[in-house]
């Protein structure tokens, strides 16, 4: 007999769907082909439906969901994002989608893929699901409040999609308090990658590394800009390697040997670490200071802080806080003190499109702190969104996994 | 002692490679280069040749063998479409190659790959190449009809490449008959996939499903028509993703799983069910709608038509039906009634570029009827012609494979 | 107790990382945006991480040290030869820089990666990194002769980079005389792929292929010349491809299958053969015989070649001779005979852009003269300078690896 509560079990999503459906014929049409020849877009695809998607295939037991949920939950985003961050900004009603608009709704996924990274394994579909359409919609208020209320510069999102995506996934994980379970006797421990998963994960992170320039650089807005970008990103990713491999050497357990989690993770932190100041002017040099700096950061989290923080129950599949969240803020706090130093000599014509508010006649000081008080409002706020959808997704409406279900693909998946 | 026959088993192809070296000294030089900005080539050939060729390592013990023949047939092919389509085209007995007739014979080269998914396991390497050889001479001929004879408007090739070539894929594995049969006792079952060759074969289908924006707006002509291609066939991907999953996991045996059949293919119908229509003012609601129908259809064809369709001895081991054949077909349809309301009104400058006919005078209804005419003759002929291809393919020059050496890398390769 | 040596092995890494921000703090700054617009700057960049990274995990049990390895060895010599590069050409002891020099960097590194090719699993980190820092300072010397002395048409680096990393490599295996050592009893042999590592390599080769075109292109100054690069590399890929497979079925121990080794490899010799005069007026046709050739020569080095190099004591673990090496040298005696008919009817205003000092005055037959010079100085000093590098590296500084500790991950890596 066919359980029928399982046969119906995505039905929601189909409601969802429609609404979706409805939605966008009655509040959409074609925009104009003035951003028709936007940079980064397909670069940018790659990283979401690619990069996240295969690195997160780390799991032994892992990479059907890790793949099949990163695909439902970006393409199910891409269309909600693409409203949510629209909202604001209609005209008689109708929102005009262009390239740049797609863009801009797949960079908004990174917020959710982030999220799923904290929770990988440890959270069911239909909890995904509910927690990615309610964080979408906040990440996008935030966003909002970032850019039309604090008015600051975060071309590469390292405030607005990076911190607020880890933050909000700890808040959930905290929410729904996942001990750690060691596996009973005779049962295969599922929490780890194997040779092969190891392997098919580094496509992912080489080409999230590979494609980083184009997503920082993505939103610029001259060519001089978006070649300070993609230059300052470059070399901060490059440096963020070299720096991770010999610290990983240097604090692994076994001395002299690298880590795949260190070399698949915090080899891409010089991205973050960069992103909100990607088109500043802050010089080469300092971008391969900024990359050093995030690659050690990040591998010192994952060695110490990721195991510290499951021992108080708060569990982050892949260490999301090192990759996202501490890179984030250190972005965030790099783009206070380099717009403190903001002259009109420096930016020249530049300076209105990259400080719209300094184009307005704020100053350096106040843009600083502007910077400052988007990165607090957006840790305090993802945290505390990211609780209370957590405590939501706890009810037995979104069918939580039970501690035997965890990092395994036959809950979800008819396997071969 | 070596076997001679087996050892020059390619010698036909050293013959026929040596006769495209000959016609390309003779027929052709460099073009002008107005097209060497055309968008989209690289990412085709990202399709063609990592989309097509991992999408078709599932199989548990035939990944060279996909990997190898999808880059054999699609380098022999690419070269010798690139005279079949340009031969109608000459001037002085010249054919002039620009980018954009590379990148018109990469789009080619998707139609034979079609056919090779139908026939995956089943044929032998002499089988394949000669299958291909002719239908790339008579594909470009079907191609030329639509274009030259219909003139229609099929931007992402749903006619012309993806309903022509599953049907000549069918119309192949009719004539062969090839039943399926049981392994006997102490063998291997190969017609299935593992855990690994599951997960290679996402990275084919997600960089299909990354880059179908591009392939179906590839041939645009301006920037506007360019940007509605990538929207609609964006939002068609992002909604037939999302139906395909739930779906799915209504219809599957395992009721509430997924199956990975269905998530590596029928999320790729809404680029399919979209191609025709892909530059035509649909707008960006009916995008949604028709993604949503895509992925209905081809999870239902994948389910229940794949295998009533191999009790009567057509074999289909991609299931290329449901994700080309069908999805094509409705596509087409769709060309069909939105090509009934097209007006200058709504079109403006770019209706002669669209549809050169109308350009030219003809009606509204008499383009959406030859869209139809294109679309029937065009399933006809590639069925007709697969089934008499697929007779001659029988013949034992072209060794045709036992039934124990199906689905077998052994017969292709020295394995490790 | 941690031993303090092994624990601090990459030390020497993080003090020349410090030296190369210092460098970078000192030297440079952002360029002018007219490069901002630089084509195949990321379609090189996956070439490189991905495409070198994948192709190198084909061996069993080393894919953890190939993706590694190869990451961390680009990383810090893109930021090296930049340095290196650009030394020469400072303007008031800056170096300016732009999205091309980036490219540059990019391409330089692949030296570095064809070299560690050929000592892939016999050559320690440490020892890695020394020879790559070495080498990238000599290859950029190399370069700057060829192009500012001998003044050489070279666009895709076939002499400049394919044959220096080549030679340079076999510089470097000679001295280190690591004879082929056959496995103890009870061991296991690791040099040698396993079915799932052969298709990860593929997802390299495959990407390498595609992005060929961009490679021998992006250094091309005007769309003409750009698009002739394009069309050229892409015929003789497709060529060498088809005669690749043909080849291998011939020479093939089995007679009538493919080996992988060569349909990995081999497929891309059209790449390297042409990559001297991809941007020349050869003619389509030329094209293709070009990578047919390359094709014959590449097999045959793997098949007959390879083995007695070992007899020798020379090892070359990827066959880097076979695809970078002779197919290199092919390429640059096909651009002295080119360059011998070179006219400036043929190449009008792209004449000086393409030849400098034919602009300046120099014949054609000089011209030739000169390809030929710097093809030979070429491999003289990469197998020169090589050498010395291979005796210094086996220094104990460097912990050369014993022969059981060959081919193996475990040495580098914590494995799951």
């Amino acid at each position: 007999m066919v359980d029928k509560t399982e046969k119906f079990k995505y039905a929601p999503l189909m409601v969802f769907q429609i609404i979706l459906l409805v939605l966008y014929c009655v509040f959409t049409t074609y925009g104009g082909a003035d951003d028709a020849t936007v940079r980064g877009y397909e670069d940018t695809h790659v990283m979401i439906f690619i990069g996240f998607g295969f690195l997160m295939t780390f799991l032994k037991k892992y990479c059907y969901s890790a793949l099949g949920f990163n695909w439902l939950l970006a393409a199910m985003v891409i269309q909600w994002a693409l409203l949510c961050q629209n909202f604001f900004h209609m005209e008689d009603m109708t929102i005009r989608i262009t390239k740049k608009v797609l863009l801009e709704a797949d960079i908004m996924s990174a917020t959710v893929l982030i999220t799923f990274g904290a929770l990988l394994g440890l959270a069911s579909g239909p909890q995904l699901l509910f927690i990615a359409i309610v964080e979408t919609a906040l990440g996008c208020t935030n966003l909002y409040l970032c850019e039309a209320v604090f008015k600051i510069s975060d071309i590469g999102g390292s405030i607005g999609i990076h911190t607020f995506g880890a933050y909000f996934g700890l808040g959930v994980s905290s929410a729904l308090r996942l001990k750690k379970v060691e596996p009973q006797q005779g049962m295969q421990k599922l929490d780890g990658p194997s040779y092969v998963t190891d392997t098919t994960a580094m496509i992912g992170s080489i080409f999230l590394w590979i494609y980083w320039p184009s997503f920082n650089s993505g939103l610029s807005q001259s060519d001089a800009e978006y070649q300070r970008a993609v230059i300052n990103t470059y070399l901060s990713l490059a440096s963020a390697t070299v720096t991770a491999f010999i610290v990983s050497s240097i604090v692994n357990h076994q001395a002299g040997k690298f880590d795949m989690v260190h070399i698949q993770n915090s080899t891409l932190a010089g991205g973050v670490g960069v992103g909100a100041v990607a088109n500043f002017f802050i010089s080469p040099g300092a971008a391969i200071g900024i990359g050093m700096g995030a690659g050690v950061l990040s591998v010192c989290g994952y060695r110490f802080l990721t195991p510290a923080m499951e021992k108080i129950g708060i569990q982050d599949t892949c260490g999301v806080n090192n990759l996202h969240g501490m890179p984030g803020i250190y972005s965030g706090l790099l783009s206070v003190l380099f717009a403190a130093f903001i002259t009109s000599d420096t930016y020249g014509t530049e300076l209105p499109h990259i400080f719209e508010a300094m184009g307005e006649g704020r100053t350096a000081e106040v843009q600083a702190l502007m910077q400052l008080a988007a990165l607090g409002t957006t840790i305090v706020l993802a945290l505390a969104v990211g609780f209370i959808t957590g405590i939501i997704a706890k009810l037995p409406i979104f069918s939580p996994l039970k501690e035997t279900e965890r990092y395994d693909d036959e809950i979800n998946w008819e396997l071969p």
